[in-house]
């Protein structure tokens, strides 16, 4: 069942605050047996005494044993259920790099790839052409018009661009263009229904303009399309839970995230201290405000145990700063483990820490991913998170009689 | 949702072997008030030290409450969601006497009954006429021949036997014909749908024939059918996981249900020695292996604490066999709880415990049912423990960007 029929349903609302700082990728692993994971090895007292007053939990992102992505990791924290709220990977790509998707709007992700003579596919990636050559050549895009759709052409990396189309009536499902292969042609963009006809339609408009422009050069002389992606219909924080949202994060796909949701972008913070900064300065305009924090994941993903162990103290360093707003609810979280034994985002539970005056604490006094297991928040998925932060503000009233 | 959805989408392949150990009815209870269950009471120096390793949890078998039989209960440890795949009585009976059933089949299980002179039942089991007796009986009714039909009788014990139809167009949903009361008339098949009827009608003539071959018994002189079912759709573990899968087991039934799935039963090993000899020697051709380990539950089921101890420590002394072999991945787990104290299935949650270089050790020192509660896999549906498998040896794809 959608828990947005029940929080619909018993919304209330008051002047509570509640903080949500997602240390992206926060869980790990010990890099040997019998070791410490990166939070154990980290020093955190300002963690620690928050786990003293609070209720510490292991928080399952999709399901056990599932890897998620940045774009389900968040939706489940921010209580859309991942595997019903699915963003395709032309509004994720779009939603990465900053790109505000509207209404109706279907993104593209594009690979430049070469043509030989015959036009047949010799390199799928352009010779992994390298951002500064080929940031140009896709702006130089951006000079394709085509009746009664409005088109945006962003550069991403390397061989990689975005496309967007803005217009009545665009469906997202079209197959991709790219074969997978070399030595054959690219494929022409296929709708898969009805309603996506007039997207195809005009996507092979813009490949047939996009060939004649490109024909001069030597690795970036065509494109592939993959991943069509109408915009996510999710409805936003202020109708499935009565609030205000802000989301303060400093790379654009946390912000697409939260906008998607429809969270108010905040600032334009560089750093975990400007970000607690902003906070701080829009404090009274919100009642619900989503921090994010990258370095927790990067570390892991370089697989660098040491500076993922740092960039937690400097996480656990901004708390004091936070607690002083007096959230009625804070909580500290993940969108998924990254352990830099893997270099990869990982299945394994985030340990998950929820403070407020009436979180019945768990009496653990330390915050890791060993006492998580045995709190009183138990083992939840991700996506039942919003409702424990509602529940703890007065923010859910009871349901039935 | 079903998780083979997410299975399909994200299997990735790899060299990785996973070797599954089901202690059938592995978990129990005290005899007593504060005393130990078997598990806690037999020496398990190989088990406690895996612990060590390893991840532990509870597994709950279908749902709390819920107490499987061995169908559903090994579905779920497959990943096959129990209350969605449903095996027929008939299927399974079939399965558990070793029949192997074709797709289109439909088995039926039957009692031998008495009637009286008026025709009517007089004993629903034949006076529980004995095997030696009733499985002649049973054999003489392959004499019976339907045109369009192939018919399969199999004794199965005392007054049960069952009987399988093959041929085109045979649905699986027809009544049982036992009234279920003395001293009235067997009642007729009856096709519960259209795409059934072909099966009612043979298995009315079946009833026919049988009724004049069975007029000079006294005992077993008419038989009832119960339990219509057809052989069970279940997709295979190579179509869900991507995995070559081999099960390893003593008895029929397990057979069987891993035939279900896919799997390929090895040779025809009479103990768990024969089975690790077994497990060795295929090594090298499959990617899973699902042994299979009776005693722990035909002990329980007995009432025997002390022999189900010993079972257990039999277990036990096979374990470096295995992890000589080793696996990315072991799990020691059962289908369900057969405590001695209720000397029946139950449904309490049954210690599972994982082992793999990258599990997250949960700091447990031993197994068992109270340190199964605090581990690191937390309490959590059986039909989840495949997807935990997969991760842990690197074949699950992060799910979304």
């Amino acid at each position: 069942m959608d828990m947005h029929l029940l929080t619909r349903e018993l919304i209330a609302k008051n002047s509570s605050k509640i903080v949500m700082l997602v240390a992206d990728g926060l869980g790990g692993l010990p890099m040997r047996p019998g070791g410490k994971t990166e939070l154990e090895t980290a020093l955190t007292p300002n963690l620690d005494a928050l786990a003293m007053r609070g209720v510490q939990g292991a928080s399952i992102p999709v399901k056990p044993g599932i890897a998620p992505g940045s774009g389900p990791g968040h939706l489940a924290l921010f209580g859309y259920d991942p595997l019903v709220y699915r963003i395709g990977r032309g509004a994720l790509e779009a939603t990465g790099i900053g790109f505000e998707l509207q209404d109706g709007d279907v993104a593209i992700r594009c690979n430049f790839c070469t043509l030989d003579a015959e036009g047949k596919i010799s390199d799928r990636r352009a010779g992994r052409i390298g951002s500064e050559e080929s940031a140009p050549i896709a702006i130089g895009l951006r000079a394709i018009r085509i009746p009664g759709v409005e088109i945006f052409v962003e550069p991403v990396k390397e061989h990689r661009f975005v496309v967007v189309f803005r217009g009545e009536g665009l469906g997202g499902d079209v197959d991709d263009t790219d074969p997978q292969a070399t030595g054959v042609f690219p494929l022409e963009p296929q709708a898969k229904n009805a309603s996506s006809e007039k997207t195809a339609k005009i996507a092979a408009e813009f490949l047939r303009a996009a060939r004649l422009l490109l024909q001069g050069e030597k690795k970036a002389n065509f494109l592939t399309m993959r991943g069509f992606a109408a915009k996510p219909a999710l409805p936003s924080y202020d109708e499935v839970y009565g609030l205000r949202a802000a989301a303060i994060a400093v790379y654009p796909m946390y912000k697409g995230l939260a906008r998607l949701v429809g969270m108010e972008i905040v600032g334009n913070a560089q750093s975990l201290s400007e970000q607690v900064d902003l906070l701080q300065r829009v404090w009274n305009d919100y009642d619900f405000f989503f921090l994010h924090y990258k370095y927790t994941d990067s570390t892991g993903e370089d697989g660098n145990f040491d500076e993922k162990v740092q960039r937690i103290e400097q996480l656990d360093a901004v708390i004091a700063r936070i607690e002083q707003l007096a959230p009625q609810c804070l909580i500290i979280t993940g969108d998924h483990s990254t352990p830099s034994y893997l270099k990869s985002h990982s299945w394994h539970p985030v340990p998950t820490l929820l403070v407020s005056d009436c979180c019945r604490p768990d009496g653990h006094r330390s915050f890791s991913e060993s006492t998580c297991i045995t709190g009183g928040l138990g083992h939840f998925e991700a996506k039942y998170l919003m409702l424990m932060a509602l529940a703890n503000v007065g923010r859910l009233n009871k349901f039935g009689a």
